[in-house]
């Protein structure tokens, strides 16, 4: 956004989120950063033409510390963004996520699945949190005229990910670098798309400059089980040290869906977007990155 | 509740309730009334035992007027009613709603149904907010160690139903009795269940007094077609009046339901519960509460 010669306002309570990963933007003329909770954001000075929310804790283990905290980060929080959005004329992205349509009943889900989920449960906070953020925007942009735009995020990942978000991707590089086990929950069968992050980021810029106002896929559609990914973790990680690993299994949460891929067909279609970096290549960056954090002093890693 | 030596505080925004209808309440030594919305209810003086939240306009027509204050009634507002509950160590009741459980692809359904519905539409508004709330529920039940009820309630008709709701029952009582064809939306073969609202509010107090935390059904599971429920209207207005009207059909919402039919073995097992007041006798109280109210000087009916 800097590059293309915005003026960027990150707005972060850092819940989950770390200054280490904006310093590099710290000092730049057009850049400012206010750590705030987007529950308590009612106004900011001056013009505002594109509101991205990124708020939320995504990762079960962050999400569910504080779930009424999770709940109404994407209700009243997001409110406050819709408001600000009216006041300002600026149009808004949501991210949502794949997790609002619950566990799969068809391979392939495209934005027509209808969900499958329970209002009970550990995750509810989190996925009907988002299922009410997505009414609020609808309601925002089907009723109040706002520019509203809504991302079903599917599973992510990149340099700077959060080692204590429990993710399976920088659990496995975590584990393989410190010479440890990886842990594969369940028999490691389930599936999941990993989308590299500059990938993701490309579709909410398209996202946002279009003029799509329902919801819209954005992921990876390769499908993997953890069983080959923690193949090939294991392999990229002793071509890199030489250090082998072995698998360890432990059981399955009963919920954790067990499978989840994207229909991106609406993506392509309306955006002209497709992931392009393979999960090996996307892997390989994100194991340097760990392998650098964790060779830096104190990586505070566990 | 007074008649079982209760003292009970009425709060009621009047958004959708009427003061007519608490009129003979009024003056008995237990019984207060405070016109407010529980967006703003903070607290209240002395002690609650039992807090039964009925709060939320239930007919479209009703909660899509402000769709946002809608949906924050069932966030904010329960919010506000569940943090009362733990201050007060008070039990609570919410008044869930069939609709969380979408468009039914099973005929009949219980409590483990899990829920096929859209985040969008108009009346996303209304049902993500009685599953948020139920969330919030969860939330306070599971971790918080509040006495969490929820009731699933199916549809409820009797004396005192608001005539601008738009609901069926009242709707085809009041255009009979004044004469009206009765309007039937599609081929009138959708099906609806109807609870008699004295068997509804036993159900209710059962539940309150019970010690189940999972959602629970009620609802009476006699099912009716539109159009046999505007025959049974018909000749009941017929055989008081003498008065005859015709049907006259109109397009059907693509937003409602086919059929909403529910299970309620697990209210009868754990509540000893079951609906006993026939369509047909229910009806009669219906038909001759609004022809009382019809005969009345200013009935500001339609």
């Amino acid at each position: 956004m800097l590059q293309s010669g915005n003026s960027v306002l990150c707005v972060d309570n850092l819940q989950t989120g770390s200054v280490a990963n904006i310093r590099h933007l710290i000092g730049h003329p057009d850049f400012r950063f206010l750590r705030q909770d987007i529950l308590y954001l009612h106004t900011v000075s001056g013009p505002v033409d594109e509101i991205c929310n990124l708020a939320c804790a995504a990762s079960p283990r962050q999400y569910q510390k504080d779930p009424v905290h999770t709940l109404r980060t994407c209700t009243e929080g997001v409110l406050n963004l819709l408001e600000l959005a009216e006041r300002k004329g600026a149009r808004i992205l949501q991210s949502s996520t794949s997790e609002v349509c619950g566990d799969p009943a068809v391979r392939l889900q495209n934005e027509n699945y209808r969900s499958c989920v329970n209002t009970v449960g550990p995750r509810a906070c989190y996925y009907e949190g988002k299922r009410a953020a997505e009414t609020l925007f609808w309601e925002y942009g089907a009723h109040r005229g706002v520019q509203t735009r809504i991302a079903h995020i599917f599973n992510t990942y990149g340099p700077r990910m959060n080692p204590q978000d429990g993710r399976v991707v920088s659990n496995f590089v975590v584990q393989a670098l410190l010479g440890q086990d990886l842990t594969v929950y369940g028999d490691g069968t389930q599936t999941r798309s990993f989308c590299f992050v500059d990938d993701l980021v490309e579709g909410l810029v398209r996202l946002m400059a279009s003029d799509e106002q329902t919801p819209v896929n954005l992921g990876n559609p390769g499908e993997f089980t953890m069983l080959q990914l923690a193949e090939l973790v294991r392999a990229k990680v002793f071509a890199r040290t030489g250090g082998d690993v072995d698998l360890v299994f432990r059981p399955l949460s009963q919920y954790d869906p067990r499978q989840r891929r994207p229909d991106i067909s609406l993506a392509a279609r309306l955006l002209g977007w497709v992931p392009e970096v393979p999960l090996a290549d996307g892997l390989d960056r994100v194991v340097d990155w760990f392998a650098r954090r964790l060779a830096a002093p104190s990586h505070g890693f566990p």
